[in-house]
């Protein structure tokens, strides 16, 4: 059977509804469960939008919530690679490739070929728009651990270290001046003077 | 204490963590919980993206993204309003007002200004691209009720002529197209004739 572009639309559609069902290691702020891939790419459009004037080089905000939006579809297929999970990254872009070309498969071209494209950007982070999204990617869960008091650092017994070394990169080459606040959160939050960290207003 | 601009963009992104507890009427498509209000934005904003072509006037799809993105943050101080509740519209529109005042008013300027008022619009719903939010808005919870064989339709008693006045201005309005697709789908649901119904491929 032909199906016409829109039924593909709606064939995507329905199919991604999945990534509300992808578990990440991340809490909520409330801590009452993990937060599942659609919420948090929805977080991560949000930052797009209240954040970019933070951005190290000049970038499309709408591009950058385009990619942030669609970036973690693949996980539908393979699920979410947590951060601190220590898996092979080899193993993982080559799922996440057969994944990406499955998912976007379903949608009629040019579409399936523009969000592929978008997507592919976004994991070669080489592009300011790419960077700018990654560096969101990695510091929303940090924030996160922040404003729970340690969250999947705690859990995973990850030290000042490791933060600094699995986080900083990414944030500082997208974002540096978010990346200074990090630092000093984060040190702050390893020294046990957590009363320097903002609270939630009530 | 005087905060920056980017405290103050800290703090609303902090605080919007909190449309993740907001709970719809609504099931995922797998039926296993109700969805949530934040991973409906991000759903609604996936359409937006996927789907512009089918709009009735010329559309900016990323100022309809953008307005999806945020269209329900006021839920946040004042739950979700069902579209088969029979609440009161007008109490209902100004207790919204109030919750976008607040929480809009987290942001620093231009910030501020510049998100409620497309909050506003898309509220008001008489520029093309709130037409074609609000008939997205409409046309997912639809396509949910479609593709769960009834939902909250089979839940509140609600008849085919209810769904028709319900959903159909609303949808016609902004995506004729969609609505098409709506009235042929809600008939063979009515008339149970699931079988011209498309199912989800495994």
């Amino acid at each position: 059977m032909q199906l016409t572009a829109l039924e593909k639309q709606l064939s995507f559609l329905r199919e991604i509804d999945r990534l509300k069902t992808v578990i990440r290691q991340s809490p909520l702020l409330d801590q009452s469960r993990r937060e599942n891939s659609a919420e948090h790419s929805w977080h991560l459009a949000m930052y797009a939008l209240i954040l970019s004037e933070h951005a190290r080089g000049p970038v499309n905000t709408n591009r950058v919530i385009q990619m942030l939006l669609l970036h973690d579809v693949v996980e539908i297929d393979v699920g979410d690679f947590p951060i601190h999970g220590g898996s092979s990254s080899e193993l993982q872009a080559e799922q996440e490739s057969r994944a990406a070309a499955r998912l976007f498969g379903l949608l009629p071209e040019p579409q399936r070929k523009e969000f592929l494209s978008l997507w592919q950007e976004f994991e070669h982070a080489e592009t300011e728009d790419a960077k700018f999204a990654k560096a969101l990617d990695r510091f929303q869960p940090l924030l996160i651990n922040i404003f729970t008091g340690g969250g999947t650092w705690t859990e995973n017994g990850v030290s000042l270290e490791q933060v600094f070394s699995r986080y900083g990169p990414v944030i500082k080459r997208g974002a540096p001046e978010l990346w200074a606040v990090c630092e000093r959160w984060v040190s702050q939050h390893f020294s046990g003077q957590a009363a320097g960290i903002p609270k939630q207003a009530d």
